[in-house]
């Protein structure tokens, strides 16, 4: 496929083929390659080696993992097999467990002959409630952008300067993206946005967030993670928002590592900070940031540039002498104080126990 | 030059033929590569490439840049437009300024066929009194570091936990480094140091630090900048040391991008924050931090993505699509308020006018 061809989903299901098709992450922005999925490890793979990333990405490709699984067997012990095979995949991004637990409450009521079948009508419905709570995070997001706006007034400079950090754009989730869904709406709406799109090491997401806002014209520029600070002392941000992998119900943030240095920067610069994910992402079982795991990757991504060779073919290199260690976190907490609001599909709320629960009153007091 | 013979000096001066030898730091540390500089554009083009790098280095470099320049001509004019050129090569680090203004002081008042020796003569004191100054910011730095220790305790986990941010080692200067410096006592006293590493985007001069280090000895392990904060919150750092490209008169500190990040994250998990740092670098006529003129360097930094191929062979990457738009601001300046302390060839100090006045009496007030 040409990479001129946008695709409108980040995830395709064949039901009747009993597979789906995924677009390789690992070759963006280089190449948009489709990659076919048809079986459990194929799936565990994609999740593991992040060909798919994002948490609520990562939620719905299990949820389809799932479904796959069941082709071939659909007994109550493969059934917690291949759960178990998926769950262990990443431990941060809570959306992967609560797909998981969300498809084993509808499968194991049901007689083993039924299941398949409603595995991937289950999977199919996560998946579209997954574009339906990304677009009204846009929406919710897009009021709290024009109230910036209004705040700063039309003029030459009176753009919208918006920094965010990883990809948590429509890559990231089926459609719309998290972070990025705001700012698509805003763009959509006409205000002057602009983004800073953090590099985002050692796996270079920014590049993927970039090439997001390119493909839907956006103006953005990239920056090293390490500039977030000084752009910040110098006004020209006047927002921050980012995705997650997963909110204690105190509202601590577990997203991309890097994002605690932003919010930090954020506060110290009275700048709004603003994290965006649908329910799927919040943990109410998680008293606060301390529980949340956070993923220890293998140094080796420091060693992988994905790059182009002088050729224009993409390589992989080797930057690191093979010797040194490395220390690889692939996530970091960010306190509820530093975070001036969440917003989810039902709206915005502060980080805290009794925002959370303003918006979600239904949930079980822990 | 077999990469595991290890020079001393970063720079070696051969008066008696007008050339200096320096290393080609752009290839380190896959490659050590000794190029001789002869004239002064080769000078001027070995600071503004960051063949050498690093605040005090640059300094020295631009004295014998200087001296090389008065070997053909050294009239007045020819003296001034040297300066001049070698002058525009970098604008953050006052290093470059006040060994240009200490050569001209001492250059100007001669008569023109005595200035290329003495040249020679002052660019040599400089050099000397680099390592000497360095030396001496290890012995105070290293009174801090057993501070810290003895607090600590003896243990099973009892490491002296350094965190360290771009590369102020012995690279960065004559010998022995800024920053690095105390680390290098510490080791050399016995104490149980292990430094956190990181890469420094978009130049990477975390690896020069990390094969400075691996040299030395010292245990250490290279961290993506993103996770600076992680590892502070999780108590594994006891205190972060880094160097400075310019300090102003209030205390306000210059350095590498990133470092304002880094000294955020370690206010708010109260770990010591200290900038290492000779004379050369202290501005007095800076009266704070937003007057120091902040370099922004061409994008082309995050294209240029050194690695080795999969031969081995040192090679020149674009990671990055040609059309991306890239801000790429080289240093930021952290508030005095977020430094513990200042560590200068004198002793140590806190970050603040009258701090550095009492190490420093002898300095006109503004």
């Amino acid at each position: 496929m040409n990479i001129d061809s946008i695709p409108t989903r980040t995830l395709h299901a064949h039901p009747e083929r009993r597979v789906i098709d995924i677009i390789d992450q690992t070759r963006l922005p280089h190449a948009l390659h489709w990659m076919r999925v048809a079986k459990l490890d194929e799936a565990a793979h994609a999740i593991r080696a992040m060909q798919v990333r994002g948490a609520p990405l990562i939620g719905v490709t299990a949820a389809y993992g799932l479904a796959i699984a069941l082709t071939a067997d659909a007994s109550d012990a493969h059934l917690q097999q291949a759960a178990a095979v998926l769950r262990s995949t990443r431990p941060t991004a809570v959306n992967l467990h609560w797909a998981l637990h969300r498809m084993e409450s509808v499968l194991v009521p049901l007689a083993p002959e039924k299941r398949c079948q409603a595995a991937w009508v289950e999977a199919a419905a996560i998946a579209e409630e997954d574009v339906a709570q990304n677009a009204a995070i846009g929406r919710h997001g897009l009021g709290l952008f024009r109230q910036i706006a209004r705040r700063q007034g039309s003029g030459p400079n009176s753009a919208l300067n918006i920094m965010t950090h990883c990809n948590a754009g429509w890559l990231a989730t089926v459609d719309w993206g998290t972070a990025l869904s705001p700012v698509y709406a805003a763009y959509d709406a006409g205000l002057p946005v602009h983004v800073w799109v953090s590099e985002t090491r050692p796996r270079n997401q920014g590049l993927l967030t970039a090439w997001e806002l390119a493909q839907h014209g956006v103006p953005h520029t990239l920056i090293a993670d390490n500039a977030a600070g000084i752009l910040m002392r110098e006004g020209k941000v006047d927002a921050v928002i980012v995705g997650a992998d997963r909110i204690a119900a105190n509202g601590d943030v577990a997203n991309k590592v890097g994002t605690y240095l932003k919010a930090l920067a954020g506060a110290d610069n009275d700048i709004p900070f603003y994290v965006a994910a649908p329910r799927s992402t919040l943990d109410f079982a998680c008293f606060d940031g301390a529980a949340i795991p956070i993923e220890e990757r293998d140094g080796d991504e420091f060693r992988r540039v994905h790059g182009l060779d002088s050729r224009g073919v993409p390589s992989a290199l080797s930057q690191l002498p093979e010797k040194e260690t490395v220390a690889n976190p692939a996530f970091d907490v960010t306190p509820a104080r530093l975070v001036t609001a969440i917003i989810t599909e039902r709206g915005v709320c502060p980080a805290s126990r009794e925002g959370l629960r303003t918006l979600y009153p239904e949930v079980e007091r822990g």
